[in-house]
Parts: structure tokens; sequence; C-alpha cells
């Protein structure tokens, strides 16, 4: 009974008679408003601790000689797409005007949050704070470069792998993302994606792609025609990784229905969080039940990716399923892992983590899929490709001039020995003896 | 002001007179609605988590040969409750039609969520979305098979291990928590179990009793009559296991109140998240201190262990007691764990982690506890026993037929030189040597 | 329209007319009740998770030696927080009855809450309950003596660690603390000190450098006036604990705004959140970057401490900076620990993971920024030199008792072999052999 204690009696009965003509006179429902905050914090944090995920993933996946440089890249990562986000990305992202209508937002606009207590006047009708928001948004673009950041482990150097980050998530990111998310052409097209499939996860992919052609294979890595096992140096790390990933990503998904207020919202959000574990589920039993198959021995990192297969193919579409529905769409994005690990490196294309297989293959599949509930196929391969095209030839771009401005690789010796010596002269493990 | 912002003035003014007879016509107050099911999503993830802390917990304390395979078994243990839990479990554990009245739910209710959006129209004065119910039961089921998983480490195979939790997910689970949560005959008995003591902990360390029993002890732990220590390999990963799970208990007790809408309720949920804090760090801190006493130094693995026992502990009754009450409560169970694992040695049985103690042992002194607030001691007696003897029984029988079917334990040669070699072909830590 | 299902239609009509005389006859809104409760409850689970934090961030950087023993003590002074602030912290800290007005409170008041249910009748108008403000305050208390342990690692002993934990959690803090956030004196004279810059990190910062100071350094730490790396054994698991830390954060902060309940509560929350996340990413980036220019290498280790730097710099006033704001006082925070990590090497101070610089200087500088904003330099420097010299003598007076009653310091040949083995006869790698 909200209305008995913010006006007075008086003013009620009067305003009775005319209530249609005088809506602005009453107190305004705060709660929804409040609800979709929380949500945008919880799903907020829940997308931060990805980056926890992802670090330790990594750091699980690469020969302990380059942990130290893994971690290193995945904290330093983390904080610059924060700044950047903030410093240009927010704006270009959602664009009060754009420069070009509907492809490009504006360069200048730093994020500034409203002042403390302004908002508690006007703010009861907004949907949620702006400040949540950005907090959420951001965390997204901070997840594309995490994707990154496996796939070229173990050769590339620190500082071009950091001046990327800065592109990325300063400006690749921010401008796809603004063509759907932002209101852009895409959204116009009638393209889908719900929580990222394509403008996260298919985008990290394709930009770690770029940079994987242009950094060339680890040394040793194809011999004679084959590929040599380079086993990550602590499986415990990598495990944890892909179950901090897994909680993250209900924040993900769940966040990205972007409303908290009414039952229609929140009964969503709830089927979001049960598809999006039940595609997980999926796509790790899925990964589990083909290695066994294929090689006569179930493979625990191909378990871990096809969980992240399966998160990654119900991103852009975890609302509309049902529960069969999501175990079939991570069911086969837990089999897309396991088939295209092998054909990456018949391609001697050295991707460390599987981080393509998982973000762009398992994200384009999850894209498409989504034309199974919109039956627009057309849109969604179009968007596929016009994202696809402009992260992957921009991000090639930048790798080329970064390559042949101060070079991205280290050298032979350097490689060899390990980066952390080498080139951070600190061991992640110094007391544990090599096998 | 909801209501005047989802009804005419002139329906308002016409209803007013009859406010009685025409109840439908108002807005229902949605909130209740919203506040219990984000406390089935927040406490859902929480409880999920624990799915991880049960991982590290696990791979922290198996020897370093046998890592890989208690990750594989962790991740692949909770990816099969998701999905058996949907196809089965969650329809025989909240039968809308009983088989057997009061004893045996449906098998034939796989879980479907209702259709977006649809709950938007008549779901609000319901108190909570059905997909955030599911998710949030969901993850009970999976901590129970968790618990066998450590028990039974270092000599069971995978693939056998994988079919008991198809059973014990499916089947065993929902029918005797169906008992008690679903309506049945115990709930009907004055049985009292508010976060599940004995429906899962209990529960989860009969199976695991009945599997230890089967499949025997391992090779060497008992020699000459002596208990043969084989120390974890990662004490920093138990550690962070403990952290994780202590974490993921706030959910797991704090969700079971079940609702959050009202003063009362979330009045409730606090209460109860202090009382499993207190409880943890009690039982911590009198294991601390009985091994210092005992043994003259104090014991890492046992104060781990006590903290968990003394979250088991308060599980079946989080609510009524005071401060002091947990305290006590938890306190206990830090005490029977250091009593009774080696009890359990005596009787080589042989339990990897200590699961028996922490969550059979120290749930049946929780769930009796409950009685000094009910005072209804043979009621809970009467649980206790049902639940036991019939998860016991059924897993010993399943136990069984796998065993004569399939063999549930690797040959001694794949025992002795681990279970990540001789059965994946892949090490946790390649490239730390082994002392 | 709780008015309807909860009073008679009779009732409400004949309420009606006297509206305003009998407010105390509507139901009164008990969802900003709700909302706060729920940020004290997921507020204090986040901050929790700060002692996972802390437990491995210091487990890392130990050498493996010494990992068992900095894992017990993270454990066990976390428990014994909880027990000793339920005693006699919590009515120490928020006094309904001074013993000295102001600055002391009662040391007889252990805490009790409310009966279940019985809060339901008559909390309505209260702000939050008091069982979600006690566990969101005991967390503050914990992270406290968290600080503590890193700093005096490798060389304390086990229980005078813990007996002086049991001051510190129980009499300490509670004290000093009161004297600001209980409304004792300080509050009174204009301090401002938000989620705990110089409350919680610096005093616990404070309290480990009087350790530090009558422990003395490791053996072998200075030698020919030369300081001697000892590097941590394992960064992964340091990163793994920086990385908690920072989502522990948000709740440390986000829920110091005591309220969730408005607009303008949740909308202030939110800033928090984002200045949080800029502050901890500005510290990591300085930290990055500085490390680069004077070493010629990034240094992992300090861009961990840089990014806490700058969270413990922004958690005196995380509300009131712009993102620019909180980026400068983050950056600051970073750059602080760069330079005086080896100043403290310089006094022979030897703080093992570095808290001193990263929760007591960096303390002090959030603490003073806030003056930018408040403009009242002279009660922030009055605040911390009073708690500051408060917690500085007293520790140092419990410390010095410890030394003369008990020793604190093991003995040579225990600290060379590890406290692991000496002081608790088990490793935390046992496998893993040694470099």
């Amino acid at each position: 009974m909200k209305l008995i204690k913010t006006l007075a009696p008086a003013a009620l009965l009067a305003a009775a008679p005319s209530l249609g003509m005088a809506q602005e006179a009453a107190a305004p429902d705060i709660n929804p408003y409040i609800f979709t905050t929380l949500l945008f914090l919880v799903g907020g944090f829940l997308v931060f601790w990805m980056a926890a995920g992802f670090a330790m993933l990594e750091a699980g996946l690469v020969r302990s000689k380059n942990v130290t440089m893994q971690l290193t890249k995945n904290i330093a990562l983390f904080s610059i797409a924060a700044i950047m986000y903030w410093l240009v990305g927010f704006g270009i992202m959602y664009p009060a005007d754009w420069l070009i209508e509907g492809w490009l937002g504006p360069f200048f606009a730093v994020t500034s949050l409203e002042p403390v207590g302004l908002a508690a006047e006007d703010a009861a009708l907004d949907y949620a704070s702006a400040g949540s928001d950005f907090f959420f948004q951001l965390m997204f673009c901070a997840t594309t470069a995490s994707i990154v950041s496996g796939t070229l482990a173990e050769r590339i150097k620190l500082w071009p792998f950091l001046i990327f980050v800065v592109v990325l998530t300063g400006f690749i990111y921010p401008i796809e993302a603004s063509w759907q998310w932002g209101g852009g052409w895409l959204s116009e097209a009638g393209f889908s994606d719900f929580a990222g499939s394509t403008l996260v996860h298919a985008a990290g992919g394709f930009a770690a792609l770029a940079g994987a052609i242009v950094l060339g294979p680890r040394i040793g890595k194809y011999k004679d025609g084959k590929t040599v096992p380079m086993p990550g140096s602590n499986l415990a790390l990598a495990t944890l990784g892909t179950f901090i990933l897994w909680l993250g990503w209900f924040g993900f998904n769940g966040g990205s229905q972007l409303a908290m207020g009414t039952v229609g919202d929140v009964t969503d959000v709830s089927r979001i969080f049960a598809n999006t574990n039940m595609a997980a589920a999926a796509g790790a039993v899925a990964a589990l039940l083909l290695t066994q198959v294929m090689y006569g021995k179930p493979d625990l990192t191909m378990t871990l990716n096809g969980a992240l297969a399966g998160l990654v193919s119900i991103t852009a579409e975890p609302l509309a399923p049902s529960l069969f529905g999501a175990l079939l769409t991570g069911g086969v994005g837990g089999v897309i892992v396991v088939l295209t690990v092998p054909m990456l490196d018949k391609l001697k294309i050295d991707d460390v983590v599987g981080a393509i297989p998982v973000h762009l293959i398992a994200g384009i599949w999850g894209t498409l899929a989504v034309a199974f509930y919109t039956g627009n196929w057309g849109a969604q391969i179009m968007g596929i490709i016009a994202i696809g095209a402009f992260v992957f030839i921009t991000s090639l771009v930048v790798w080329i001039i970064l390559k042949a401005v101060m070079g991205i690789r280290v050298d032979e010796e350097a490689e060899i020995n390990g980066l952390d010596m080498s080139e951070l002269g600190m061991e992640a493990y110094p007391e544990f003896s090599k096998g």
C-alpha cells in the first residue's frame, strides 16, 4: 500500500476522480527498476567471474613454462577492457548520435554515470540504473578479449597482445556489437543473437583466428605431417576454470533478459538458467561419449570444452527452446568441438586451448540454430557473415600492422625456454621440477 | 502504484464497493513471486557452485596419478544428473499423480517448463516460476551424486560409476526425496529435514558406503592390521574446494526456505545464513582443537572436513537454533569427523576423502538433533532408517549387478600406475615429477 | 494489492475514511526491507568469498614448504572470527549502551538473533533483518584478520597467531570500528570511511606491521644489505586469489551502501560496483606499466597487488567519484604498491605477501583521498592517526605478551625445513619434488 505512505489521504481522494489525467501525480512503482538493476549487478558479477574462469582454464592448458605469462595476459586484458570500454567502447556501442547511422557510433563519448543522488529524483520511470547497465555490458566486452588470449598462448609477446586488446575492446567489439545491441542496421535486419553467440563468442573466435594465422603455430607443434600433443600442465585448474565459466554463464545468458521486474521477465530468466545448464551438461556428455567412441578413452579436456561449447551454442537463444531443445543445441555443440579440433590441426592453425572450436564454430552453430525458432535463416547467416568478416578483417589488419611495426612473436629461444623466464623472469611454479 | 497503472480509473472506482467479491479484478502483488524466484536462482547457482567444490576437494585429496579421473567423474556426474533429473527425476520427486500413493512417483513425466511468456498471464498468484524451482532442485540431486565419487576414488572404473550415477540421480534420490519433499508418506509422518541432512547428505553417504563395501579398499591401504596413510596430492585445492562448498551452502540451506517474498521469509533466510556460517566455523574449530589434543598437531584435512561436517549437521534444521545452538550442532559435527574417520579404517572401509563421516554420520547427527526442537525423536529416527535402508539396499543391489555384469574395479596394475594413465591416457600434472 | 489479500474487505472499508490517522492499520511497504536484507545476504556471501581469496593468494605466495600452514591459518582465522564476533565483537561494535560513551562498547552482549517468525510481526518498518546485518558485518571483521596472516607467513607459530586473531576479532577491530560505524566519537568528528579503507584494511595492516616488527624477518631474507627474493610457489593460485578478492569486493563496497530499497540506493550500489571495478583495473594497469618501466619487465605479483591496492584505495569512497576519479584513485594505489614494497624491504620489515603496502599504505591513501570530495582533511587525518595508533599499539602489546609468554616464532630448524612438516607433519604437495 505505497499509496497511503507516499500521498496524503486528502490528495489521494482529490486525485481519485481524475486519476487518468493525473498519472504523474501518483508515486510510480519503483520495484521493477530495483529488480532489473539487481539483475544487472548479479549478472554482471557473475560474468566478471568468467574472467577468472578463462584465466584458470588457460593457465591449466598451457605448459608450466608459460603459466605466469598466461596469467599476466588475463588479468591485464580484463583491466584494459575495463578502461577502454569506459573511454570509448560504451559510447560507440550505444550511440546517442551515430557517426554513420546504424553502422558507426561516436568515438568521443566517454562514459559518465549520473552523479550520486540525482537519479533518485527522476529515474523512477526508467527501467534500470545506467551504472548497472554499464557494469554488465563491460563484462561482455572483456569476455570477447579473454577468448583471444587462449588461442595465441605460448608464443605471442605480451605488449603486442595487449595493444590488440586495446583495439578490440575499444573499437572492434563495440562497433560490431552496436550493429545489433546498439540498435544498428543488423537489429533492423531481423538478426537475432540473444546473449552473444556471434556478437561475443564468434567475434572473439574470429579475432583469435586472425591472430593464429598471422602468428603461426608453436615450434614443434606440427612435425612431419603429424600433430604433436603438448598437454596442459594442470588439468585441475582447467576444470576449475570450466566450472567458473559455467557458473558465470548463468549471469551471461540470464542477465541478457535485461529485465526482471515483471512476472514474465523473471520467469524467462529462470527458463534461461535451466536451459543454459542443460546445454552445458549435454555438451559435456556428448563430448565424453564421442571421445570414448572415437578414441576408446574419454578425454577430459574435450569434455570440458564440450561443456563450454554447449554453453556457447545456447547463448544465441537460451529462452525459446524447451529443455529438450537446449539438450539438442548443447549436445551438437559438444560434438562440434570433438570433430573440429583435429580439423584445425590439419589446417595447421594452432589453437592452444581450443577456443576457436568452442567459441567460433559452436558460436556459429548456436546462431544458426536460432532460425529453428525464428524461421529467418537469411538474417542469421547475414549476421554471422557481416560480423565475421568485419572482425576477422579488422583483426587481421591490426595483427599484420603489429607484426610489421614491433613483431608479435617471441624469438625461438624464448619460446623453447618458455615465456615466463624469458619475458617475465618469473616462474609460476618455481619449486616443482619439470618431468 | 500498480493499481493505477494497470487498471483504468473507472474500473477502479466501480470495483471499490465490491472489493470482496471482485478480488480477481485487482492487480495481484507480483513482488513475492519475483523475490522467491530470485531466491531459487541465486540459491541454485550457489548450489551449482558446490559441484566445483566437490571436484576441487576430491582432486586435492587423491594422489596425483588419479586426479584427471577424479575431475572427469565430477564434471560427468553433474552433467548426467542434470539430464536424468530432467528426464525422470523431477517427475518422480514431485508427483502430480503417484504410482503408489506417497511412496512412488511416475516414471514418465519428463519435465517441461511452461512456454515463454505464457507465465506472465496467469502465474502472478503462484509463488515462484517453475523453471527456477526445477533449477534449484536439480542442484540437490547432483549434490547427492557428488558425495559418492569421493569415497570410491582411486580404484573404481569410470563407466560403471557413471551408470550408478544414472540410477542414483534418476531414481534412487528422487524416490526417497519424494517421500518427504514431494509430500509423500514421511512428510505425513512428521519427519523433519529442512535442507537435506538425510535426504541429500546421508543418502549420498549410504550410496557411497554400499559402493565402498562392494568395491573394497585400495591396494595397500590396510596392511598388517595398520592403516597406511595415502596423503592427498594438493591441499591447496582441497582447501579451495572446502571454501567453495561453504559458500555454496548458503544457497543450499538459505534457498531451502523456499520463499523470500515476505518479511518473515527473508528474515528466516538471514537467520539460516548466520546459523550455517556458525555451524561451519564451529565444526572447523572443533576439529582443529581436537586433532591438536589427540595427535599433538592440528590436522588440516580434518579441519576442512570438520567445517563440512558442521555444515552437514546444521542442514536438517538451520532455522530454529539460536547462534549458540548452531555452534553446538556444528561443533559436534566436527568432533564426529575426527572420531569416526579412524573407526571406518578399523572396519577396513576405505573412504578416500572422508565423505562417509562428513555426509553420512554427521548427516544422521544433524537429523537427530532436529528433535531437540520438534521433540519428535521417533519420526526423526524412522526417517533416517527408512531412507538409509532404501538407499543403502538399492545402491548395494545396483553395485552388485554392475560388478557382476561389467566389473566395477580397475585391474591391479592400473590401480598401482594410477587411473589417469591407465584409463584415460592423460595426466593432470604431466610436468611435475613425483616425489 | 497486499491490502486486499491480508485484510477483510469490511475492515478495509471501515478504515477508509480515516486513513490519515490510522496509518498503522495499513500494510506497510515491505519491499525495501526485503531488498536491503537481500543486499546484506548477497554482499555478505561475496565478502565471505574473500576469505577463500586470501587463502589462495597467500598459499600461492608462500613457498611450498609452508603452504599447508598458511591454509590452516586461513580457515582457522575465519572460523575464530565468526565465533568471536558473535561472542563479543558485534556487541562491542554496535553498542546499545556504551561502557565509555562513543569510545567503548559493552563486553557482555552476546549476539542473539530474534526467534523465528517473531520478526514477521513487527519488523516490517525496520530497514532490514538483524540476522542479515550480523552476517554482513561479521565478514568485515574476518577480513581484518585475513590481512594479518599473509604478512607474518612462513615463520610464525600457529597457536600464538590464532590467539592474536581471538583478540583482534573479538576486541581490537570491534572497538575501533565502533568509533565510526557504531556511531562513536569518530563519526561525530566528521571522519568518513565508506566501506573501510582504514577501519578494515589499514587496521589489518597496522596489526600486521606490529606483528612483523616483533616477529622479525624470515631467515635469509636480508643478507649483506640485500633483499633475497623468495618467490611464491604457485602464481596460478595467487592469481585466482586476486580474482576472488576482486569479485568479493563488489559485495564489500556495494553492500556498504547498507540499503537497496529505493531508486537512489540501488543506483548508488550500481555506481559503487562500476567504480570498484574501475579502481581495480586502474591499479593493475598502473602496476603493470610501472614495473615495465622501472624493471624492464612487467611483474605479475606486483600487478595482482596493484589490482588489490586499487580496490583498497577506492574502498573509503566508492560512491562519490566519477569513473575517471575511480581510475585515478585506483591507479595511484597501484603506483603506491610498486614504490613501497622495496621501501619496506629497506626497513627490513618482511611482509611475505605485500599486505602492508596493499592494505595499510593504499588504505591510508584511499582514506585521505576522501577529502577531495568532503574537503575535511583534518577529520580524515585524525581518523587515520587515531585508528592507526590504537590498532598498532594494542597489537604491539598483544604480540609482545605472546612472545614473552609462549613464543611466537618457530625455531630455526623448523623454519628452514618448512612449517608444514615441522609443525603439522603434512605437506601440501607431497608428490611434487622441490627444485
